[in-house]
């Protein structure tokens, strides 16, 4: 209506999301929108549009004045980073969905907009098609959140699930859902929560106003998951979901991390599905609030996309209002959390309980073998997540991260009683 | 950051929301904002702040050009639309929770706006704190949506929820909801869906660019019900909530209803328990999305109040992006649902019967009595509507609303067997 000129877009990069943008901008006309150049990285691929459609240069698409805005949609992180880092010192708009260069370049990119004029917006970049971004940017940007925690990886959780249904093991569920095209075939990043982290370090920077080094939030993924482990959740009327979570701590500070956690009906989280993500707000006014959604794929992530340029052409930036109170980040020291921990060889688990300073009373047995339980120091999971990993050890956690509490009376208890 | 100068506020109404609007900002200094004149109705009144607070003509807020804008939260709707309208002539910015006032006037309201420059937000008037207005209005602005149905009344909910959870009987579990707080002293507006039809109306308008009149929509309430009905969805692994809904039809049109609906846990509305709201949005490329959250009480409404004067603050209008492309409304002509009808006295539900075209053999007893179901044309629920209402009649639906197929291909049988 406001524009009589289509709007020209530049889109970098035509893998699912990509074809998925495209194919709902063709399909309305009426959007008044023009995808007037694209660009992709390898000629001669097999693809749905004829080869003229395409350039193999992304640079042409930051040269040409005509385009009025960018979508950069391609796998590469790094160059992602480049492409839109220039556009944006060109003053343009952009609209991206790379977490992982989100993740890593955020603060970067703020500054460049603040500098430069420039736009970008990245809904996409988290849940797919849930409107998490702009909602706690644009309608919680003032208020008070005590946690955001949620689903944030599809590919992991319709792992989860299809183990859940069938009792399948991991490498089974794996193979599935890579066969339906839910999970990339190097999984790792997806099975060991490093993508949910990306995610969750972008949304710490609008709920909390805090850039995170994503780098040092502690992730663990599912790698070492086995059928006995859902069977023991099972077994107490809970579900194992990876859950990437900011939680505000008692004096204060932001605390995150992307751990498995068992959780009851009593949570929103335990109904969320297969390739569906959720997200829970605590807020301190308005209450608790869940949003659930399609977190992948071709169209929910290109309706993601599609909001983001009509909202770049109404005008939108992020508002980052919580930049100017943000709370400081305890990301593992004076930590702890309740958590369980197996593997299927009791000496490899007898050494884990010593890393992570839990007693020999910890360990417990059932049907499947040996397991642990217990409150265990978030610095020690991080300083040996790499063992665990590596070892294939699989941990989650029981509830909530809390400070550690300093035993000070009980000490005191303890002198009196000498 | 961008105004020094604080933004000057009027609020005209200070009940629950009003007062919960009023707290959040007065805890909140950074915001900017200052609530400078507050207009209630009634002198005398016992309210948490001084009398010299307070002014009991609301016209001298609008007269007041010292005011950068003007939030509406009184209950009655006729003087709402009066005060809310005139600030509108005014060309003034304004943020109103009356849901009556908007479903009955809001042709006229967006009008204003066009005409004379100002701005109404009303997220507060649909689900509470739950962001929905704006995800439709701005997020979802372009995408095509199959369906927006959903939990919108708290009040008829939390009596739902506990006739479920204690077999207790309506009345008990409505003066209970009373005595919380959760239900107004005259519930015939919330348990006779009056109230969640408003929102309905109002959803349409950014969901599917359609103006509805409000009291053409069939309203379906829970006064009749009983102990058995909750019993005999139970049986079947079913709850009963009420479900206010917007359908695409399969021609096209848009069909709107609010009634009782069985529903199964498949459906993410039937965890939506006590006096939270939830909103399902079926979308043609983002897929399912789902919404939860606290659809009344003076924190979670003010704070969507708040939301919306600081989005006043930063331009944010509705765009009612779909009015152009409106659908044709087809609300009870042509239409017919799978019904569920029980009334304790089984001559009345034998004459019952009649009225909604249904065959005696539709008659069915349980231990509770009788009880029938079939499918029924919408159009005869809507001619029957106030019988069923004085009479107590309990009716749900047990599915979606459909187009009533036109026989013609069964006629043509019978005559070629003839």
């Amino acid at each position: 209506m406001r524009e009589n000129n289509p709007l020209r877009i530049g889109l970098i990069g035509f893998g699912c999301v990509g074809q998925g943008f495209y194919n709902i901008v063709e399909q309305q006309p009426g959007l008044n929108l023009a995808i007037t150049r694209i660009a992709v990285k390898t000629p001669g691929k097999a693809r749905p549009l004829p080869a003229e459609c395409f350039t193999y240069h992304a640079d042409e698409l930051l040269a040409d004045p005509d385009l009025d805005l960018l979508v950069e949609v391609i796998d590469d992180a790094t160059e992602a980073f480049r492409l839109v880092s220039a556009a944006l010192r060109q003053g343009r708009r952009v609209a991206t969905a790379n977490k992982a260069m989100l993740a890593r370049h955020l603060p970067e990119l703020v500054q460049l907009q603040a500098e430069f004029g420039g736009t970008l917006l990245y809904e996409a970049a988290v849940c797919g098609s849930i409107p998490v971004v702009r909602t706690l940017d644009q309608y919680f940007s003032h208020e008070p959140l005590r946690a955001v925690s949620g689903i944030f990886n599809g590919s992991s959780n319709y792992v989860l699930t299809r183990m859940s249904e069938e009792g399948s093991d991991y490498a089974v569920a794996l193979a599935e859902a890579q066969a339906l095209g839910f999970a990339e075939t190097d999984p790792s990043l997806d099975m060991g929560a490093f993508d949910p982290r990306s995610k969750a370090v972008i949304l710490a920077a609008h709920a909390y106003g805090v850039f995170l080094a994503v780098d040092e939030v502690l992730n663990l993924g599912i790698e070492g998951i086995a059928a006995a482990d859902i069977a023991w959740a099972a077994a107490q009327g809970q579900k194992i979901k990876v859950v990437a979570g900011l939680y505000r701590l008692p004096g204060g500070g932001l605390t995150a991390l992307v751990t498995p956690q068992l959780l009851g009906p009593e949570s929103a989280l335990y109904g969320v599905e297969r390739e569906f993500n959720g997200v829970v707000i605590e807020a301190e006014f308005a209450g608790t609030q869940f949003l659930q959604g399609r977190g992948a794929g071709g169209h929910p992530t290109g309706s993601a996309v599609l909001a983001d340029v009509l909202a770049l052409r109404r005008g939108l930036r992020y508002a980052y209002a919580k930049r100017p109170t943000a709370p400081d980040a305890q990301l593992t020291h004076g930590l702890e959390l309740e958590a369980y921990v197996r593997h299927p060889d009791a000496g490899v688990l007898r050494e884990v309980l010593t890393w992570l300073e839990l007693p020999p009373e910890a360990l417990h047995t059932d049907a499947h073998g040996s397991f642990a339980t217990g409150a265990v120091p978030v610095q020690q999971l991080w300083a040996w997540r790499q063992e665990l990993r590596s070892l294939g050890v699989f941990v989650a956690r029981q509830g909530e991260v809390r400070p550690v509490a300093v035993p000070a009376g009980a000490a005191l208890a303890t002198a009196e009683l000498v």
